[in-house]
């Protein structure tokens, strides 16, 4: 493509390095920033500056936090006995919107993936240790583990039971199943025959 | 969506408001910046401000420029002849990219669309009939109406062809039929039955 003018072709350059957007995309999103008030666009800049470079991480359960302690990590309404070891913020957010866990979390910041040259060394686990030995020590009962179940996923789960055993604490992860509302019919085998093998009785 | 973060959640709030952008797609691109270097965040923010506060339009044919002159306007090597009538930029590039046409451009920088509440005078329509009395009067043979076959684009070139009847020059519009390479089979009828109105004899 040639652009009829150099700012836009840097802007569209620009927007699309972003994933999953490609240069037609970015040229739309750019012709509609000219279309609309500059301060939209101002607004849009400044606040993508601010979250870059003010944004920290909750030094007890790195999760993104505007302070030093994030506000679950600093409310007094969360069991701080049992600890949820999550990917990264948007499982944060996917199990805060379900309303059904009221402990702690540990986001981790990624997943052990060879593929993608992610090792245990560039995830948060030794400050999970040091979590469970430091100033939750003796708090903490249970550690869910809530990573996709897919195999870079059960990899970090594996590695993390293994840290975690010396702790002597409930590990638990979260259950595999068929989809609540799904059609049985149409879930796959492995997870069709996972659910079958951890069926649940009725009481 | 419960936002860890003040900063996130009106970064977020700010890129969702792109079109075809949700909460979700917004959050995924901005964890995505936090885990890049700081500086392609401000190369982003800096490259959108620079293009919506300094980009400029044609003075003549009002396509996107960084000059005075757009470069397809101030280039000698177009025919000044043929004018090509088009809604915005992106199909000034579209055309470009066929490499089939040499002439030079008018951006309407919209459609007529009651629906949207777009008239003619929001659009570049007043400066067309300017350039053909003005410094392009006489040097100009015909008009291409490049217009979106859509309602509104019939709409826009019914009411452009009535403007230039005065003008005494050939206008014409981009043929409708059969794309190549598709499936005859597949073409629409409303599209098929005009390839077979317009159809061409051999030579």
């Amino acid at each position: 493509m040639e652009f009829p003018s150099k700012l836009v072709e840097d802007a569209v350059n620009e927007v699309s390095k972003l994933p999953g957007i490609g240069k037609k995309t970015a040229l739309r999103l750019v012709l509609h920033l000219l279309k609309r008030d500059e301060e939209q666009t101002e607004s849009l800049a400044n606040a993508l500056v601010a979250v870059r470079s003010r944004t920290q991480y909750c030094r007890k359960c790195h999760n993104l936090s505007d302070n030093e302690l994030c506000g679950i990590c600093a409310s007094n309404r969360r069991d701080a006995s049992i600890i949820c070891v999550v990917e990264d913020t948007r499982d944060v957010l996917a199990i805060e919107n379900t309303a059904q866990f009221k402990g702690l979390y540990h986001v981790l910041g990624g997943i052990i993936s060879p593929v993608e040259g992610v090792g245990p060394s560039d995830l948060q686990i030794d400050s999970l240790l040091q979590r469970l030995q430091g100033e939750d020590a003796g708090e903490v009962r249970e550690i869910i583990l809530a990573l996709s179940p897919t195999m870079e996923g059960d990899t970090t789960a594996f590695y993390l039971q293994k840290k975690l055993r010396p702790f002597k604490l409930k590990i638990s992860t979260i259950a595999r199943g068929v989809p609540i509302g799904g059609d049985l019919e149409y879930a796959d085998e492995v997870t069709l025959g996972r659910s079958i093998l951890s069926r649940i009785a009725y009481e």
